[in-house]
């Protein structure tokens, strides 16, 4: 995926594993009636409008299935597709490139479809300066894969996991005696190198939150009157970040709150696939 | 999951590689931000209606996580819930509360949307002898939790991957030299034990299907005139399954052309998370 | 093994496992004994009469160990072998082939050893038409081997596991209250893509089996002339399986009662080790 | 195992693979037919005489499942089983009972037909000095459980591994240009808690072991009057073993000779599994 | 460790591997030389003054072997130890007991010895406002435990890896054209919870990196005089950090420059084990 | 490290796993910085004299990597590296290069520390006859390339691991009863290829342990008259080990008593790190 990926990461053991969920001990129809030796060759096609995303997988598949299978590329993660597009054309063992199919479209479908409707959302913003990030509603293990899709949408990250960001929510708040106690206790205890962010309700909140040194006040499930007006009080000194059912809202009128990031945890909890078929073509010898 | 599983399951695995993708080398925000030794309880709300899927997670995650958290279960799977349904409620550390959370609601968010989808589609075509059937267009390493998912929505499952049933597409029969070749070569070379299921897309194909030996017909992508044709033809010698977009058909006009099976990829593809919340309270000491 | 495996397989890990296993740290003898960039040549040789299996074992284990071993094979598969027959000839690093030729060795043997005695028990039921099947009396973590073995000596397979068919056993039947319940449970449960098969031991069972649907009877520890008499009341209505200590059963006078199918546990419970060894030339400088 | 084993050990690890490998994704035969919460009691009988091994096997395997299945042991491993002996009786969760016995079996025979063949040897030995030793000819990750069986047959073990003995052979020996300079060698690399063994062919090559310094001499492939010979001969300075084909050879005239050590692979390559069954009793409700 | 870590985590690993690494097929001499059921006590005793840390290894090992061993802590994390203090008292199981110790010692005695080494640098900065924070010159799958270390001697933690920090060292401002630019680059591509820290070594690139915005700003390998310098050149906009073989810099000269934070590598990568042993008693029956 | 391990090894596994813990989703600096595509080079620097030990992770961690680097090797392990000498160059992609850096510093530096010291050890002794040996003082997991980097060093192993020596301690001697009890017991289990070696304290001890046919007797924390008393009396018929503090020992004298065999612990337990450096030039287009 452009270099954003080394081959020791996690990506690798997923498609793996999902290889090993799929074909298990073997592939009993392939190998029924495809005759050793078969070539065939195949095409990827997108059967809907979107925007690509997962073409590195491809090839981690059939690297992994290991059998020479050749792809040619004619779309890279984050073209537009419009229906009728070719991918990308495959060639080699028939038995290698059914094998591997169903794994290729589930996670490029997947992908594809969360870069689709983040692209949706970022278009919505568009001439604000607001920007779309991601949340930790994920799929397990799909993570790095989740939140790559949502950059080639067009959006941004928020922190990956728990262990590198402080998000203070009001159950910490309540637990440490209030937010200033809070973003106390955390600027001590974290590493000096994470910011801090702090949900808050209120417009007191917000302030107590500024003046507490959060970096980061996310403004959750506000109106947009309110969100405008602690984006004003706030006045650049600390990242504000609109949250809160975002999926369902209108995100230009939340935009143009002022607020700098809109998290929208949808777009990777409610994932909508992109329609994507491969074709074989048996080569009779 | 209700016995439905054994402990040395993957689903245990899964759990435990998605709560090291989240927590990973520590809750940094709650390590710094709650008191050790500070406890909490908690309940588990549904915000929508739908049907209720993967209670077993809850204590699965938390046992995981080793910290004592007490589980009191009001629902059970396949329960249908109404909006501000409680649960389950909690208690225990609240570290070991909030550094849980969120991957119990991923899973069951996830879990709950397949359940109450297949629900939706089940309810369609009730009174007629169609069943909803899954499809292998499931989420990497999630196969297993979804496949469940559709049972407890009602559904049956399909075949669980390639190891596990033979199913002859185009592909598969142009290789072999025609549909007669291909169910020859699978009845000759696949275990006895496992049916043998072809794929069709004219009324032709479905009768050379049923000659040949086919146990199970899959019509796919025919209207519902050639449909309820071939199912007429086949008259009850193979079981018939119609395919293709069923996502987007009438469910209901399918199923009485008299197919018995109806299988939809949209059920694990392209999944609406349920929306559940979890909501602390911590006990000052 | 004639592409019946892919490189994600079970198998892979298997033989890296074994290797781990054998050589640990390191091995001792060759890393003192051998000097570094030593050259070699191999035999691979059989010493006693049998069917060959495993010959792609050489090339994986080699690859694992990862020292540019070259092997040139002169037999594959399934071949017959008379005693001093060379399997293949090696060529490498004097260490490399020295390290990997114990796990090399175990495995053949026991692959071997196994399609020989399935070999003898085809040629047993020669002219009749029953099949040969296994069952899952396997060695642990062996299982995908010793079925892929019996198939090279010219027998079928059984389901492969617990999760891929439908077996109702007398504890089964107890429990459901009876054949008729137990297959009425299995077929609305199960995957409609398996086979239903019932173990019985008399004749008002197997005509109770077949009457409530079951798919495969299973005819156990039955004499002669009774099991000839279900065959011939089932009249093909549903295939039939000799078991029962068949390894110690005469198999022509079986197969003659007109079963289609013997299941043998023996077959990879008691496995002889075909006797290969590998015999090597070091290359003085 | 008797205190043998820790419960970090590979066992543990065997055990649930090998029960991954059987049950998958589920044993759909009993999660279909027998209805949740079953209870049933079991018996596990010996079907032919011999020597029990594995008894700890139950309650791991039971454990890992995690039902609950309580265990009354009334054999214990080494005893001498006759025919129709019980070896245990097991009570709890049906489902869970029937889902781990083929895994149990599996192990336990398979352990208990080494520990018969090796206790068979030594009887043949008894009243000379001749301890009986296994080899490395294992069957892949089995060899923990399988040199215990050896041992709890009364038999002794050799090296386990590459890693942890120095048995020079006759490759070993070309490529150091002799024996002396291949003890040497071994001597000044290898750790110096480990004996050096040499293989030997005839007696002028064992004289040569013994004066370079060997800690064991293995007497490989000779007749007894020549083993006699180099037994005599040696005098005590180093351990002598007879090796070669020995599970062929009269056990009793090879321990004659006053080797202190016959080593034989068949105990381990060529295992004839014990015949053990496990009789279920439902209980209805 | 004071809850401060998962049962899920790492560590849990890390001491099992190092338990396989160090048991393997079993400990010869216990099980050759202590009779089975033997008990025992044993006294964890310090042999030279230090800071105390690991304590809760103790009982993970313990509790990984599986044996029932008893622990009576009478030190915690973070005590000051003097020669001769008892950290803990156990009762078990003999072949236990002494089965873990060497695993248990090789892990504390080397936590311990960083809590030390880091309370000596805390201790030469008291006084100041200076932090005494760590790197990632650490040892292999150890981080989180050595980190963790570094906190209860008193330090602080630096970014834990590449993946939850940012910082821009010479090369990355060498590829990037200059810091301007690849603070900006960094800022439009990092998540934004995570501060941008940049490497200098001039007052110049100091104020520049100051100005593009930088979070952080390491003066590495300056003189105290320039460091101060660049401390009230940058006046609190920022964080500083002095870094650059600090473990061999006067501390307390260094945090008189007024800079936030000292990194210290040696900490980690050379660490100095202090001399814990563990003395047993075993109970004659 | 010169054809000494395998690729299979754990060391492969070891150095993925630190990639993974130092890696991790990916090096946001580096990404976000470094544009893709950029290519450089770099020089492995030592900064202080010492033996280098460790040159093939470097190319390891560049195959797991994946980033096709080119590595030319001008030292190789065991050579005496002078201050400014260079190891290595080293070209290729940008982000690959800078990514595997900290961890091949970091387990380069720890190796080539322990074969300086060992060196330093091992000149401090010369001239007598005795040999430098380590301990399973060790660090987690790294026990295969500290032992390696000992003898690299000059020094020769002890025991791997307990599974691969008799070392009969005084815990054993007083649970069985006395020495000669416990070498008895050892003889009797332990397999036939592993010396018995025996601790003792005293001059009475060091005899019984000789008499009871103990193969190597390590002689603990004895002054140098009583251990030099030992060794005469033991007069070569079983090796003799110093052991005991033998960091803060003067070697040369404790060599002077004539023992075999200085086992260190402080080798591998308190290691310093040997500095050396990464320094890398972007090539600009």
């Amino acid at each position: 995926m452009n270099g954003h990926f080394t081959h020791i990461d996690s990506i690798q053991q997923l498609l793996a594993d999902a290889l090993r969920e799929d074909i298990g001990g073997g592939d009993i129809t392939t190998l029924s009636v495809i005759p050793e030796g078969t070539e065939a060759t195949g095409s990827l096609i997108v059967k809907e409008d979107g925007v690509l995303c997962g073409v590195e997988i491809i090839e981690r598949v059939y690297g992994l299935l290991g059998g020479g299978v050749t792809v040619s590329l004619y779309k890279k993660d984050g073209d537009l597709l419009v229906k009728g597009d070719v991918i990308a054309d495959l060639g080699g063992d028939a038995r290698t490139l059914l094998s591997g199919e169903r794994v290729i479209l589930n996670v490029m479908q997947h992908m594809s479809g969360i870069a689709t409707s983040t692209k949706r959302a970022v278009c919505a913003v568009a001439g604000t300066s607001a920007r779309i990030v991601d949340t930790r509603k994920t799929t397990p293990l799909m993570r790095q894969l989740e939140k790559y899709a949502v950059r080639v949408g067009g959006g941004s990250n928020h922190r990956f996991a728990l262990y590198d960001g402080v998000l203070i929510k009001d159950n910490h708040i309540a637990a440490a005696g209030g937010i200033t106690n809070a973003v106390r206790a955390a600027k001590a205890m974290a590493p000096h190198t994470i910011k801090i962010e702090v949900e808050v309700e209120t417009v007191e909140q917000a302030m107590e939150a500024l003046e507490s040194g959060a970096d980061i006040i996310m403004l959750d499930n506000m109106d947009e009157p309110t969100m405008k007006h602690c984006v004003e009080l706030i006045g650049g000194r600390a990242l504000t970040e609109a949250s809160g059912n975002m999926g369902q809202r209108d995100l230009l009128s939340v935009a143009k709150t002022g607020v700098d990031l809109i998290s929208i945890g949808a777009l990777t909890h409610s994932v909508k696939a992109l329609d994507i078929s491969l074709k074989f073509k048996v080569k009779h010898q």
